[in-house]
């Protein structure tokens, strides 16, 4: 249970006669999450999550709640930021800094199939496309200048074999930096456990607590190499179909530019070696109080020899 | 059917494509509305109301639109405004101002009894609280200035009873300005039909396109004329029961001051001059191509003398 920081429900109903949308009526700790005390409030008027944010740098807050409320008023079905009385998205609650934003109704589904893919490309063209017009600015905090740092506090834990394949890395994306590529703000955390659906359709995208500007293909590859595996557990090669699916939804969209076309590969690798060292360093140089078991780094450290290793991509028009 | 202007599926096919809402499924004209044509638009993504502004000034839409998107920040159940990939509210359709605003679910109910008014002075107030930090300003188009030319317009086709009360009416609401009563954006339109309900709880208020600045308990005067008659047709006096339970639920959120205990009888009064005069306009002087029946401006102007000759109102702590 992710829960850092303990809400009463009397504490939550003071807190709530700042806001808009009625009386408490349930208040529910969220197992889920490990960055954030998470609660599901239901009050007279709907539904709601209140976050308290634990450790995100308070600088970098506002970037993320006024991302989701750009988002939302575009329409994307993503958790909107409720305003208090003095108009804040951001206040704060036993000492923490904190924000509810709207309940999204939905599940997210573990195995997704090629309507799905579709389903999420689509989305995720039309998140791009709507921040695009959103004017603030948060340099991807787990961008390259993240992976250097990171690779130096992981590389001694590491074999001699996957020592290389981070030495080598790391070498191959400092040969790319891509000023041209398309950029904007990026979700970059799309896994399948972010995005909820009602039957086939998508009916929601949450957890925006790693967002920053970076290149748009960055989050297309990110999300790849989470929902269109072969096996998740069995061969972590990508699966063609569910791939050309999620690729092609996207272009129908945004049509890829012919310098996108030729990063691709080295995107899928810079997605893989981004969560690779995220993962090395939560499980060898875990946070103080982390109250969840860290993901299995070598899911990604294969996944990057794998992309690495792979002559071409599958492409679509 | 009030559809002023004709849109195509493949006309607002096309517009949707600078929206990030998905693409076009149904489109269905609303029969409801006087002011605007009104379509339902369902896309990929969900359901919306296009709204072809008919005869609204141009430059007072972006305050409707505006507090619209305020108050929806603020977790009010009203329609918000989708911002389009030039982060506009506002756009244009086959030659008149649009906008694109969330559809919200729940029917209205014909029949208020004491819950439903409770719910209604609740949201009410937790509408004005929250519409208090909306920096935007637009005098009431409906206020005190246009009931004297209104009443200009509409005075040669009274009977001299009738003209006799507007006369004392205009009189009398002319002793009382009430600079010091609390004002801010009121709805000032929220008849039982620009309610939307779920079971007993309200999930939705709609049409805010008589939006202005004002004292607040105007808004409360206006409803309290429409949902606690005794009878509608019958009895236009007021309900004790019912309209004791909306006012005791507004001002459980927001307490009345002992100048608006004062004004009450004043602004029921203000609230049903507004409307006679506005029913006794659409009747006497139809504007050209105006496609719906005018209602009954006798129904006001029998509310108005009850008022005007009742006593004392009831009141609450």
């Amino acid at each position: 249970m992710s829960v850092y920081t303990p809400v009463s429900e009397s504490e939550l109903a003071k807190w709530l006669r700042s806001y808009s949308v009625g009386g408490l009526v349930a208040l529910e700790p969220v197992a889920a999450g490990i960055e954030n005390t998470n609660y599901f409030v239901t009050t007279a008027q709907g539904r709601y999550v209140l976050t308290l944010f634990e450790r995100l740098p308070a600088a970098e807050l506002p970037f993320y709640l006024g991302l989701m409320a750009h988002l939302a008023r575009h329409g994307i079905p993503c958790p909107a930021p409720i305003a208090d009385l003095s108009d804040r998205y951001l206040s704060s609650l036993n000492g923490k800094p904190a924000a509810l934003v709207t309940r999204l109704s939905g599940r997210s589904v573990e195995r997704p199939g090629t309507s799905e893919c579709a389903e999420l490309g689509a989305l995720l063209a039309r998140m791009h496309l709507a921040g695009r017009s959103y004017a603030e600015y948060l340099d991807n905090p787990r961008g390259p200048r993240w992976w250097r740092a990171a690779a130096r506090e992981v590389r001694p834990y590491l074999d001699l074999g996957r020592q290389a394949l981070l030495d080598e890395e790391l070498r191959f994306q400092s040969l790319y930096r891509f000023p041209d590529l398309p950029r904007g703000p990026v979700h970059a955390d799309l896994f399948r456990d972010n995005a909820l659906f009602e039957g086939s359709r998508i009916s929601g995208v949450i957890d925006f607590y790693f967002a920053g500007v970076d290149c748009l293909l960055f989050d297309l590859a990110v999300c790849v190499n989470d929902w269109c595996l072969v096996d998740v557990e069995r061969d972590r090669n990508l699966d063609l179909a569910r791939t050309r699916a999620m690729l092609q939804a996207y272009a129908a969209l945004r049509p890829f530019t012919a310098l996108e076309r030729g990063a691709w590969p080295v995107m899928l690798r810079a997605a893989a070696l981004r969560f690779w060292l995220s993962r090395l360093r939560d499980l060898h140089l875990p946070r103080p109080g982390m109250l969840v078991h860290a993901h299995d780094p070598e899911h990604f450290g294969e996944i990057l020899a794998l992309r690495a290793a792979a002559a071409e991509a599958p492409w679509v028009n």
